[in-house]
């Protein structure tokens, strides 16, 4: 490792690394994660996290701090507790977190909180399935000729997507629903009323990297064609005329496989 | 490592990896990057991979197939025959792109070329800069309350952005503008003529995740503020009042370093 690359060398004690785990298969962390989850004494990590990544922190106290926890508001004030905590007891504690953690991640929130303590942190950047759910299902969000541009928004609450899906120029951008699953049906719907191509091709992508995933080609006009039926997982939804190009790319067998759609 | 969960097992004999390398730091690839350059006979990498990153390939042949090799649809033909030949003389070849393969970045074409030339390939998603440079200067490109969507377009040509942030509807969305410093005075007179706040805050990111990263900080309406003269590298800006959340998260010293802004 080259420690003069790494701005912020190893672990301190007494600090906080806040640490994305990517898209969900423990060897797409990186591997300044990876490192850092070897230095760690505390690791807190949530439920999008593949428990495999957990043995790269093998001398670590490893807490469960995902949904099962209880309402977000109080879980999120415990765990901003929990590290602050740590922290000033000199614990080395890395903050786990699916995907990176300033991507739709509430990492901004912890980091804020651990600065208001006073608490030394650094952010180690992850594979976000802002990007990694398209690529690991063969479809590239932008292609010359196609689609320069993408637009990630949440699926969490129609109140966060609807203004900019609703002002969009049609087909101006290739669009990615993180958590969008249940939302297929509201999103095709929304942009087919502001003027998009009914045509236009859609993939729900469930479980990007993990063993489970598998891929849904449709249209926007088509949303129940789907077949999502009462599988609303996690997921993320791809929206444009890149979606197409999953076709050839993923014929020659070693491209993403176990899609099943 | 664990082999059940990577789809595709080792990289065989015979076949292409579509590897991204991340933001720049050697340490952001991921482990899954690490193993298959470990294992490759042939690497074709580019300007933007740092050449640390290589001495991850110790037993690999390095052709480096970056921007002093000619036009771009030349070098572009180019590196896919020598893709394709390597793997039909039964190479194992990693091509290692800068960030993510299938994001602003040709990978689809050269899967294309691959495709059709019956070659085998999987791709290895990056560490993307359109979320990592914000993640690594301490911006979340989403924050509760703020920006729950963002928008990434390519500075490469005004044509590719224009149509999109146009039509934008003001402050929806956090920008990214990756390769965008030599757009910045044009992309601000167009989101302010759009109808956004020339005081919305505008972070020019230089050089992500190397030893050479800075960051400057001013507003949309004031773009000659950042300073950046004719200093035009690569680089990333982003736009949005979750630039703001920047000077609490740096202030506790271990987060992103190096930043003079």
């Amino acid at each position: 490792m080259n420690g003069d690359r790494r701005p912020f060398g190893a672990l301190r004690s007494g600090s906080v690394a806040l640490v994305g785990a990517g898209p969900g298969a423990p060897d797409l962390l990186t591997r300044r994660a990876a490192q850092r989850l070897a230095e760690a004494d505390l690791v807190l990590y949530d439920a999008l996290v593949d428990p495999a990544a957990l043995a790269l922190a093998p001398s670590a106290r490893r807490v469960f701090v995902g949904r099962r926890a209880g309402h977000p508001a109080v879980r999120q004030a415990f765990i901003n507790r929990l590290m602050i905590r740590a922290a000033r007891r000199g614990r080395k504690v890395v903050r786990l977190k699916g995907g990176d953690p300033f991507v739709l991640g509430r990492g901004g929130e912890e980091g804020l909180a651990l600065a208001a303590a006073g608490v030394p942190f650094e952010v180690v950047p992850g594979v976000s399935a802002a990007t990694a759910a398209a690529t690991l299902n063969g479809i590239p969000v932008t292609h010359r000729g196609i689609s320069s541009a993408f637009v990630v928004v949440s699926g969490h609450a129609a109140d966060a997507y609807r203004p900019i899906l609703d002002s969009l120029a049609p087909h101006s951008a290739t669009i990615v629903v993180l958590m969008g699953l249940g939302r297929l049906e509201d999103v095709a719907a929304l942009l087919v009323g502001r003027g998009w191509d009914p045509r236009t091709p859609l993939a729900a992508l469930l479980g990007a990297s993990t063993a489970e995933s598998a891929v849904r080609i449709t249209t926007l006009g088509e949303p129940d064609a789907a077949g999502l039926g009462r599988r609303r997982a996690p997921g993320t939804l791809v929206i444009g005329e890149v979606v197409r190009l999953r076709a050839a790319l993923v014929s020659t067998g070693l491209a993403p496989a176990k899609a099943a759609g």
